[in-house]
């Protein structure tokens, strides 16, 4: 059976032996090739705005759930967001990461599906050809942990995220909400179907269950959908994060970010820094071919606009939006006081190189908070480029689409700017009191 | 005679007087608005670059050149350049500052066009609609005063900035370079001209000489125009600048930038800042429509990305490239720690008003280092945008078109990067030497 | 009548006029030349600390109250506490700010002492020979206009001062602890008395009362004060607060800080700034005598660690401990990005010259947020030495001695930093709660 | 043989072979215990100033001369200074780093003696008993090496600093100034001597020869000593440096900083950094035994003044000038942007935490640019105190005695502040040039 090598790795052998007990057939954990293929939305520009609107073309149903590690009660919320989608919304297929799916497939019931861990530097496998949506509960880390199962992708599934604690910088949503979120970004698109839903007669016949046995690459259709109508105008607004386009190259110029021979896209930014070592790095910079400086310092940060206020504000950084289409190149306790950090054109190529001035190799280059391995030292390159998000024909591909808020709690319609303005303020903490601060959650940040 | 309504206020009586002599018609200060009516340029895209190429319908003939004030040796090198052009190039006016003008227009033997002095808080009347191209002789505060002679102006024409010192970081060229630079411009865009150039015929029929007595309004044509080919696709380079559209009004809600009901053009920054009141000044800001924060610091500054290199720069916010569409909101000395440099969409409407938390109504606010007069204080609101450079129908509209190199010193093509890249170098003592440091001049900034 | 004299300039006349009714004998404003002369406490170091020990000789009596300006509710509270003072205390005579004395001289049962306003760039005359304790009403802004009032004196009494909102850096106490605090300065090394207080048969002879028609020259002993006493060895602390030593000169030598020629106190920083000129200034900078750089910025800071916390914190100094001895030099907007914030041996003395160089001669000089008139601009010198709070005797004097917690609010003793890290969490929004966060009274800083 | 001993591991096998050669009997590596004891300088106050006089009893005889490492010609320059000293100065004694023994004994015609390595996270034994005066022939690195040679030692021997290159901050002297400066050094105190010098029959006895068989233990007397007098009150001047006292301790309460329980010594500063791990770490800050903040940041840096201009300056705080009595906390890229920089007095003591929400046990600490190893994670415990370096008696004791600069090139007296004005022009590229910019050795920082 197919399906055992899949499970294996992930599950303790303990957990491995009770997926053949007869009982519990829906306890298993299954391999993400036998999902149906993604159903990929798109993301149309609205009138006067700079938020995208989530398109549907048929209502998604392959759900990766990603969750915050090492967090009392996660586990739980985890539970209960699976279990609302499996038991409200038809022909739905929950995705989890491989220690999420042993620790929970054995409690729920309805089947988990998972992927093989990914290799060194790079992403799972076929992660990107099956996923039609990712909701990540926790906080920024976990948006970008997320975010990095797709870093080899060009088109990233819209990301739904729920805050566990205090709202982080990326994300939108409390917990609390998810019920509301999530049938906003399920409906988004199926304006026909709603004209439908209010006519009385629209409910009489109820959707065709969908059962484990049935052919799964049948998509289903906003008609055979009840439920309440979100409004008929009413889509989930996407903010698309541009990222950048990352190659590491090893002394001898082969490459490390990825085994395949493939740039690795950061939502945040790429750090080269002295790591362990506790002198200064030498660091040749490039700007569109040609030499600017060489900057001697801890270290350098090419950050997306998303990351700007990551990283790059600890290391005095700007604070850039995400719609403007740059990229950062911030130094980390640069020795030349006058090595100001610099915005420039998002298609504009940045190297860094690592030269011969250096001592020793210890160096640390990471990718969004993760650590490439591998060969780095001096003569070590990279090479960075800000993503394309529009594509020649006007299509907005790539990025991470981010849906963000169009209302507030209470039904109110937002502005274009109140996510990131009200973001922003939970950051810096200003004076502008955004949503509820639901501080009885007793979270932190992340 | 209605040349005299025109040259008096900016004569002194004893220059005045000496206009009536006979043996010196040329000597006289005309009127801008006997002169033919302007010829537009436009800006068009070229293969895989950001740097658009300047193509002239026919060549330009009048030519605004302004001067930095208080430098000597300055008037001298007027009198070299503008003789030059007016004795090289048929069909050439000179446009000078009204203070210019009452200067040498006693000792050139061509006939120099002036402008009446702008009223407050604006800028000269019909000098847009007769202005070809601009040169400045200074530094930066000369292109930023030229720039402000079209700050009522949508279209603003193509300007070319020499450095009479040190170069600056908006000037590009030597004072040195001006004969070939100044033919680089003039003859961009005349691929067709250049082709009978080549051909040894072409030469045989000298150009029409201009003389005051022929009719202005009849443009000329390449092809009338004697001279050594730059090569066939040889065209200037032009880094649009985009400005920041301000509104400044009243407590009571009157405009006060303008006496017009316009909007002014801002090349650097608008500045609001306590002045010359010892207290710190307390500022709401709004982005986008919504309340951001309330700012309590010296002051605010919104700027252009050509503005980041300025005041923005030593009030701690990055350096942008001149091409990433944005706006820059930059505290100056706030007393939140956390209130970092915002970098905004170019579209984002951003308004700073001063509440009624302020005392006393001293305030200074200032646009490219100029200040605004009249009823500033408590009450006030300042409204910013940034400026569309490309119409609707995909044109390069608006802006200030700087003329960049394309060449360095000895004919080598430069790539699209190297001006900004050595203008940063030269703006941080970056380790990059640009040209070469002409350090003979003996100038320093400005 | 010698009084008639000096209360006009402060009374408005319709008050004038009622201070001949004859019943209202003690409702007259008196000159503080009046009052006997000052009594000096002695600082004393303790054992292993930093903060010294406050030892009054015989009780004070003479007791200055500034207020805020602009606040609703103040007046209140200033007739609370000065009745308060005049009812608990023998002796004690109430001196206030020429405003505030025809505020409420005749509401109160007790005589008000003031002085004449302080001529221009001065401090006014007899005040510090005549002041025992000074206590302030109010914020930060409040305690350096008292500090100002004794500009031109070495030796400061000692000041207590009370947050009427928010407790401000340089304050200390809540006003709603007036008793207790005011209770702990009087008593303050009074021991001895203190054995006499637990002995039962001290409290037999009641304290003779102090009348107007009293000679005022005889002091007090704490023998004579009945009272609960505060332990015997609880004295108030004090943080003696190092002024800088300023001398401002017009291009012409002449002194323009002070009509004696005399050199002006600061506590917080002296400041030279462009003011309403939108043009950055080029200051000189000498330190220990030596040329050190020519700063091109919107000015330039030197400030006593006190001062740190205050403007040149907004413009990137370093946070100082005001025990560090020591000057900062902070430029505020610096064109050059490698002038970084110094910290210089409080002996060094620094020069900043305005040089030929500037356009114009606008220029603001500010002491304390306070500006200097007169003189101002090219040429101009401003001269700084860190005061000496250490006699050659090893006595401690000079400075302002600000008195300081030595308990919270519930009696525990507090460690010597406590103070300090305390300021610093409230200033900062540190994580360290300091006190109750006393919300309700609405206040802001200042 | 004892020597045998000692050679060894400091030689590799074929040079150990050499010693027993008979003809090179000088050409041995001999122990450091060999030499006679230590001669201990005084540092005298001189009035009105701020700098010391050295003041040696007897000339000093035993020299350490460290060199900087991997720079080409540095060993020639090491032998060319040996022989100098060798040859001039009667009963010299040349105490190497092993490595440079090794590496020159056989080449120079004088005995060189050399220490046991030091121990993990010590110093080397002996060292500082039989130290007189260290000579450093390098940088910044090359100071601090050498001082870090004496880190658990609580008197250093004055240092003489020679750049081999550009002059860095710390360092004062070029290196073709060797003679001069060490005969300023060698001489400083010897006033009475000097009149000697002067008398004729004072050079009719030549200095007693010291041979490799006198007994090394009496000390020569400047009356023996040859040679042009400096002038009779020329003493070389001392910056005396601070050092931070540093105790670093495992989760488990055991010191890790140094085997024997002892606090380590640091001239620049001690540093608490994320290292090689791609997260933020955690980081409880205690100022005078009160918790002050948890600093999330990349790291912490404890400074002492002399390493203001070190990696505090790179992470943002200020240059503080070596004589003001002062630590530094410095956190490095922190996420909370208030806070700031701060300078506590050095009596200060500063506890910094790694608390137990850090994940992973990865962190780096390092003293001076040298990584401590052993026992590094959650629960470490970081304690500094300022270094006293005035003993209750008066005396200077402790701290990095830096011999500075007190005449120029050319004769001319230096002022006080010149030594530091000087260094901090070099570093920022202010614009005083300090003595002639030595370009020609075509070096670079370090
Ligand atoms: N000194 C610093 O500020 C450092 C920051 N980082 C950042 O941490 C990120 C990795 O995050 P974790 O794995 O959670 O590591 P982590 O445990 O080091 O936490 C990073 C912190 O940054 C916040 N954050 C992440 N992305 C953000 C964004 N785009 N805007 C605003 N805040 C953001 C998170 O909420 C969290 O508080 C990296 O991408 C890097 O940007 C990493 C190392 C040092
Ligand atoms: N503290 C500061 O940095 C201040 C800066 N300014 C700047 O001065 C400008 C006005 O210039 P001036 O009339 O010459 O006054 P100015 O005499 O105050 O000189 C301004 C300096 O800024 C430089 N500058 C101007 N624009 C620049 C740009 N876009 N990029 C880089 N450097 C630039 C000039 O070369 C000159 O050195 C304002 O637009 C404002 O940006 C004005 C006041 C204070
Ligand atoms: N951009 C800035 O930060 C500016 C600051 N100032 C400061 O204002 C002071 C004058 O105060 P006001 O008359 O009340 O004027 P103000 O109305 O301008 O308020 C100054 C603010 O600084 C605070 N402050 C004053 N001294 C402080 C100290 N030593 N530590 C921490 N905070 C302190 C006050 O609480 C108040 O919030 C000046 O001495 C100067 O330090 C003045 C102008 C601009
Ligand atoms: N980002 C940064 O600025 C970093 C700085 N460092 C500094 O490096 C020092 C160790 O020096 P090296 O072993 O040579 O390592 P290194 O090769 O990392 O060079 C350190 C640089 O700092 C300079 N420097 C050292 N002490 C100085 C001082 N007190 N004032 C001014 N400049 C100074 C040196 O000249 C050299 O340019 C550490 O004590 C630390 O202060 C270490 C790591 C990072």
């Amino acid at each position: 059976m197919k399906l055992v090598h899949v499970s294996r790795p992930v599950c303790s052998p303990r957990l491995a032996t009770r997926h053949f007990s007869t009982t519990a057939r829906r306890r298993i954990i299954k391999p993400i090739t036998d999902l149906p293929d993604r159903t990929k939305p798109s993301f149309l520009e609205r009138p006067d705005a700079t938020l995208l609107s989530l398109q549907w073309p048929s209502p998604p149903r392959n759900i990766l759930i990603t969750k915050k590690k090492r967090t009392p009660g996660i586990t739980d919320s985890l539970i209960e967001y699976t279990s609302h989608l499996s038991s409200t919304y038809p022909g739905i297929n929950i995705i989890l990461e491989p220690e999420s799916a042993s620790e929970i497939h054995e409690i729920v019931p309805f089947p988990v599906y998972t992927y093989e861990p990914a290799p060194p530097n790079g992403a799972p496998a076929h992660l990107s050809d099956k996923t039609d949506l990712v909701c990540t509960l926790g906080g920024d880390g976990t948006i970008l942990r997320a975010s990095s199962l797709f870093s080899h992708a060009t088109a990233v599934p819209p990301v739904l995220s729920f805050a566990m604690g205090t709202i982080g910088f990326l994300g939108e949503w409390k917990f609390r909400e998810y019920k509301r979120a999530f049938r906003e970004v399920y409906m988004s698109g199926a304006s026909d179907a709603y004209a439908k839903f209010d006519a009385p007669e629209s409910n009489t016949r109820p959707p065709a269950p969908t059962s484990p046995d049935d052919p799964l690459d049948k998509p289903l259709s906003y008609a055979d959908i009840r439920g309440k109508a979100m409004g008929s105008n009413r889509t989930a607004r996407i903010l698309l994060r541009n990222r950048l386009k990352v190659g590491v190259f090893g002394p001898d110029g082969t490459r490390i970010n990825s085994s395949v021979d493939q740039d690795t896209y950061a939502l945040n930014e790429i750090v080269v820094h002295r790591g362990a070592s506790p002198h200064l790095k030498i660091v040749d910079v490039f700007v569109g071919g040609r030499f600017l400086t060489e900057g001697v310092a801890d270290g350098m940060i090419i950050s997306s606009p998303t990351g700007s206020t990551a990283y790059s504000l600890s290391s005095g950084g700007s604070i850039v939006h995400p719609l403007v289409s740059s990229l950062l190149l911030t130094p980390i306790c640069p020795r030349s006081l006058s090595f100001r950090p610099l915005v420039l054109p998002a298609n504009t190529p940045i190297t860094l190189r690592l030269g011969e001035k250096n001592r020793g190799r210890e160096v640390e280059v990471s990718i969004d908070g993760r650590s490439i391995t591998g060969g780095m030292g001096v003569g070590m390159e990279v090479r960075v480029l800000g993503e394309h998000v529009k594509s020649d024909a006007g299509e907005w591909v790539g990025g991470v689409p981010s849906i963000v808020r169009g209302t507030d709690g209470i039904g109110m319609e937002l502005k274009e700017q109140d996510h990131w303005v009200g973001g922003l303020n939970a950051l810096l903490k200003y004076n502008y009191p955004f949503g509820d601060q639901d501080t009885s959650d007793g979270g932190g940040r992340t």
